[in-house]
């Protein structure tokens, strides 16, 4: 893997076009966390599987092209070499460019507005960054679904632009326990595989693997925290009686997943002892369940989806703190 | 008390045990700001009367889970050990504890509801010190109110928790004026009473003089600001024309009153001029019944109570501009 | 105009209540950031012309009252001279007292409304001046929003306060495709001026003209861009099918003038290159009429009016990120 990165890089200080397709490359990694060429590859791979195999070209095309309009409205700002060659600007705009087409009908004003969403997704990043950053923590994808939500929310207000697949807006109601049954194993396995899936909005059991194998080339740990993020995910939303239709669909397990990689493999101190790291990325991703069943009422008079909020908020919520990892030096 | 104080302090240093109970009487105190024990103790008192004369002992339960819950978590998180004694980290998760079973139906996921909103509480607690930190000003009950909320709305969606006696989730609608009649000295003074005791989820006459004796013997500016913000709100709800039923019951003045000794006991300097501190805190004492008002309405279309919110707020918008109280040197 | 201005400053040096009536027309003139008296004196006549034409001279008085009681605490506060001579305590007291009798049915309630609320917009003030002074951007009309929100929201649950002219509370629905006409020459015209005239509230072609002329008496660059704003706001929600009625009466595009005087001619960096100042400003201009759709959605449920929220939203996110603004030292 180090030869072929290494053999990759210089063919990247060569070209131009190779090193904007590097940056663009590590964008699609940076949505699971990973600054590498290949995982993104990889994770487009995913993407394009995902979007093809439900015949869904749009996807992928928005995709692509909110990613390289993040791409390019960074270097039109001018933002930090250092960070915009570590794929940072990029990942916003690929999940705001996903999203469009996956909620709105086809269009030619949804063009615009994945113009527009991948554009505003760098000056949201850049402030988020500024922001989050006084906490010391990261912007995640909150940029994402700040701007995602924007356009959305406004569809209902404009007649040029068409919420296909958005959720209804309706009253809260609590759910009938009738839509709650025992998972089968088959139900069981696809509800782990597509809550994976999912964080690229997509349920498939293909793409999750891809996914899988794209963190696995860049951090075993990732790929390990993943899985068992969508474990623990799919068995509290279970246990707790969420809709068997949403726990197997993956849609109650892709925060979490996110919130167990950031938790148990990106951002804990190296020196924090182990067990205290694990015990509380598991805290923090079953919690995540909650602020996933918690985000699905709250937006449910609004007819927009949660997107990656919950795992936003829950990982900030557990990075702010950092005095006690810090406290683990003298004690754990 | 002193004397008694200093009794108490030496057993505490001869014991973990005594010294466990010790910090999680102070967590009591700090719901309402005090760093004492037997204040904690004429509180949980106040707790436990409020709690049996209801017929519902699953929430003096649940406060006691919750808080003993959140202590051993913040220990098991190496928090810092002046905070930990001083109860910092415990009186959101005994919130949290009173809050769930009030709201929902026992269950055995119910006690796992309590277990993890206690343990998050504290996590929480950390994060939102770290921000509000950051502006001098004090957590306050924003990590109950925040972890409660996520914890109820996530119960619309789960079959396995039940939202007993959550408000109904209903449109937004003009209160009718008839709900308004004038109230009599019975319900005046019940009104001013279980203002108080609503700050720990029940209207009850005796634990509100429970709680006023407990605050007095920590500090009688507190008891005092506690009474006069409880007439406060009773007077200014009543005016404006809130409904009877609400007035009557404590539920328009909890957060009136933590307001009323947060600003005019607690947080402000010592040196600025009475006067002026007196008239601020009656100005934010007042702006907290519209905002109770306002958040009323907010949940209405979610099927959860406000908590502590208008408190937090107020108190927190009330405290951020630190210079006029620093100005008061040189002028006031 | 220097030489007015320098003849004014000498009889305001000589007298308290020229002094006082300074400041208050600085504050006037500091909803669209011109910290000048005699633009202040202009926008007096708009909001004049606007109000008696609409034959609510409520409004009028309201907002002066909100003025001074928004000064009065300030004084009391003891804020710091330099803002205070400014008039940075006064413009969100202003629109506070113009919103509140716009809203509201006149009662006596009303006028304790308005003296509450421009008395703690001036605590709002000072609290949003101290976080946002941490990422280095200025409080806007945060302050006006949120005490004004707070105000409306509670009357719902108030008897003594009616919401004469507030949106009616209802579930969100996608507009009607027939609601979206083709704008003829007269329409799109109003919408332009009345867009510039609804940043106070009221939809008057007259207003709007005072208003411009009031800007350039300070700041040319102030009264184009303000101009560019309203045209950028009305095609871009034509464009995007936005109900015609809102369109042509100015209700798409007053928070959109806001954000393009603010982005184009207010709080640039002196050195940054032109072009992408304008570029940039154009992008958040044109995100501010997707931010006022989305606002208008978000608050369908609660019946209460956008204000100004979506040009602070957008501001802010714009004015977050000043290393673009600095970076273009070194290569733009």
């Amino acid at each position: 893997m180090t030869a072929l990165l290494g053999w990759w890089q210089q063919r990247c200080d060569a070209s131009m076009v190779l090193r904007f397709i590097d940056i663009n490359l590590r964008g699609v990694g940076q949505v699971m966390f990973q600054n590498q060429p290949f995982t993104g590859l990889l994770f487009v791979a995913a993407i394009a599987w995902g979007a093809l195999a439900a015949d869904a070209g749009a996807v992928l095309f928005g995709g692509l092209l909110g990613l390289a309009t993040a791409s390019l409205t960074a270097l039109w700002l001018r933002v930090d070499a250092q960070s915009l060659a570590a794929g940072l600007y990029g990942y916003n705009g690929l999940l705001v460019g996903l999203a469009l087409p996956t909620f709105l009908a086809p269009s030619p004003l949804l063009w615009f507005y994945v113009l527009l969403g991948g554009a505003v997704s760098v000056v949201c990043t850049l402030g988020t960054a500024q922001v989050a950053g006084t906490f010391r923590v990261a912007a995640l994808t909150f940029p994402f679904v700040l701007v995602t939500w924007l356009l959305l929310l406004a569809t209902y207000g404009f007649a040029g632009l068409q919420g296909a697949a958005l959720p209804y807006a309706s009253q809260v109601a609590a759910v009938e326990p009738s839509a709650t049954n025992l998972l089968d194993p088959a139900a069981f396995l696809g509800g782990v595989l597509q809550s994976i899936s999912q964080v690229f909005l997509k349920g498939d059991a293909i793409s999750a693997l891809l996914l899988l194998a794209g963190l696995a080339v860049s951090s075993i740990a990732a790929a390990l925290w993943g899985l068992v993020g969508a474990l623990l995910a799919v068995v509290t939303a279970h246990a707790l009686g969420a809709e068997s239709d949403l726990v197997s669909a993956g849609l109650m397990g892709f925060s979490p997943v996110l919130t167990a990689i950031a938790l148990g493999a990106v951002f804990h101190a190296a020196d924090a002892p182990r067990l205290r790291v694990a015990g509380y990325a598991v805290l923090g991703t079953v919690f995540t369940v909650v602020a996933q069943g918690a985000l699905n009422v709250l937006l449910t008079p609004f007819g927009i989806p949660t997107l990656t909020a919950p795992f936003v908020l829950v990982t900030w919520l557990f990075l702010l703190p950092r005095a006690p990892a810090a406290a683990g030096n003298d004690g754990g």
